[in-house]
């Protein structure tokens, strides 16, 4: 249990778009929303997973679609609190707490703007433990929680309310809506019990953004290598302590618009120790599979993020150009994310590459320094294995 | 206050037809539903507008997009009760009557589906007192009642609550869950109090529809001109008497899919008294304007119905083919679809004819035979007004 104060969303924000591995909308949006909502409410509290009361409710509150923000004016988020106090009108019972479905991009910091006009709580976990596109692409759902009544909130007053038995027709639907109030909406979903929370939510999420974003900044102070400062970051946490994959230069992005996605691929030259080399980036809204030389090193669900290779801020899929200088790296996947259930929804096959079974990042790269008979100092790669 | 019998509805489909002015939806597949509801259920009840307490709880049904059967199973329509059942949740209610919103076409027959399997009654009225592509395009959001809580239900399941000021909105939103949930889906708007339902709905629609119907077939017994009989049928309701504005074959048809509407003309030549002269039919999934060698001779919000010349049943925008033998006929609308505030909405401007000002039928027509020397037996068409 800790207080959130505008500093730790600034770091949450640095964190969240790493985590967001290329995707998940831009966290800095969701966070002066979210600062100015404290400003105003005053602050927010962080609970740990732990600490919920197993009867109590949570209601997880989401941005859907794409972010924007008026340039004159900072919207207020009051579409997040409709759309919670809809849930809870529908449910009969006031929540306990809100907390994210996604920690990465955006997501990481719209219910910090829920929470702070309602004075609620946040837990600390969530749904996706990165940033996914769709809305079964969730532990929750993974796990049973049923995602319904769901419901979604435009910023004129509209409030529509979703009831369905199949997860992914929620997603069908709510993403329906979400064009029709105009491409952006308020959310929540999944409404569950403190119990369902903790045995389904990725946990300690968003303290771990806040962590990363604070090893940015450290970083620059004490003169530590700031990609080398993020990969040390997820060492305590369920996740496995993140790796450079590769560092290089774009030398080419290819994206194209399908569905409503920005799918396509970056090539990155390699520069250093990586002289010679290429990697090989595709991507769908998120990064997906990193290919270096034709070999996979690493793919969904593992985060495959892509640094500046000087300042360690994430570089998103939008805002990939040529000639700029990256570092790839990669972060193990906590189990909860890697069970068969789970690879079911958001494995490799389920974005189309049927043939790449997926392979933990800590052996894929192993492996990998293995084959090409990599000195023993390179052995550390040897135990990045996420914690139980 | 009368009990409906399967044979009503037949009569109603045929009626509903002709007041669906060329669109509306096939009233014969809800028929069918409905007549297997009451089959199931027992008897329904049609009550006059004016039997209703005024505070009675009126939820109106109706199906929503474009209407689809199998063919070895007609559907329960379960849809429409749990629409209904949602909505009464959402109100902390029970309703006492359902209603339509739409007397022309399928969604003349809807709520005797719903009626059936919820032991309500049917109110004697509509919303629409035709048919209209639009939910704004009823007497309910003419004269200020609000459209939301709405409910829009697929046969999967899914239920969802829509809620908004606007009611424009209620329709794009409403229309996008519908092509989400496949294409069709049943509704809940609307919903009043009894007092609400007499002052703004178009009343005694249904038994209208049923009349419409019985003249036909009575025609075919009696050896009455079917045509004539149809025109005769709404003498003693609040509409004007029906009259024929055209007989002739059908030359030419253009019909193009604009924005989810069946947009186009049909082109008739003259048979008999009508030899050497056309008439233009434009519709945009309903028969909008009906203009005779240049001259328009009725507009939308009066009705324009196209039937067959022989049998007087319907022929609908979708069903036109060349060389058809038809009969055009027109139908003064009520003094309510006729205020300024109900034009704005339906008037010819409203879908596009900004240099279009609405002039009633009954007008148009005695000028147009003023104009053209007609002699003094046809002085009938002189005395068409609808009834207050």
């Amino acid at each position: 249990m800790r207080e959130i104060t505008p500093h730790d969303l600034e770091n949450l924000a640095v964190g969240a778009a790493i985590l967001g591995t290329g995707g998940g909308g831009d966290p800095f949006i969701g966070m002066v929303m979210a600062q100015q909502a404290i400003e105003e409410e005053g602050p927010v509290t962080l609970m740990d997973s732990e600490e919920l009361d197993d009867e109590a409710l949570v209601l997880p509150t989401a941005m859907m679609g794409a972010p924007t923000v008026m340039v004159e004016k900072v919207p207020e988020g009051m579409e997040a609190v409709r759309a919670l106090r809809a849930e809870e009108r529908r449910l009969g019972r006031k929540a306990d707490a809100t907390s994210p479905i996604e920690c990465g991009g955006v997501n990481s910091q719209i219910p910090f703007v829920a929470a702070a006009r309602t004075r609620l709580p946040v837990v600390d976990g969530d749904g996706m433990g990165r940033a996914f596109p769709e809305l079964q692409m969730e532990t929750f759902h993974v796990y049973g929680v049923p995602g319904t009544p769901a419901v979604v909130a435009d910023e004129r007053g509209a409030v529509v309310t979703i009831e369905t038995e199949d997860n992914f027709q929620l997603e069908w639907i709510a993403r329906g809506v979400t064009i029709r109030m105009g491409g952006h909406a308020m959310l929540v979903d999944y409404p569950m019990s403190g119990a369902e929370f903790k045995r389904t939510a990725v946990r300690g999420t968003i303290s771990m953004g806040i962590r990363i974003g604070e090893a940015v900044a450290g970083a620059r102070k004490t003169g530590v290598r700031p990609v080398e400062a993020v990969c040390a970051a997820t060492r305590d946490t369920i996740y496995g302590r993140g790796v450079v994959l590769f560092e290089g230069k774009v030398v080419d992005v290819e994206r194209r618009t399908r569905e409503g996605f920005a799918v396509g691929r970056a090539l990155l030259q390699g520069l250093g120790a990586y002289e010679g080399s290429q990697l090989e980036v595709r991507f769908q809204n998120e990064n997906l599979v990193a290919i270096r030389d034709g070999e996979p090193l690493a793919s969904v669900p593992d985060l495959i993020s892509l640094l500046d290779s000087e300042r360690a801020t994430a570089v998103t899929t939008e805002r990939l150009r040529y000639g700029q200088r990256v570092t790839a790296i990669g972060i193990p996947t906590p189990e909860i994310m890697r069970s068969e259930e789970a690879l079911q929804v958001w494995g490799p096959a389920a974005f189309g590459y049927e043939d790449l079974d997926f392979v933990p990042l800590e052996r894929r790269f192993a492996d990998y320094y293995r084959r090409h008979g990599v000195p023993v100092e390179k052995q550390e790669y040897l135990d990045l294995s996420p914690k139980p």
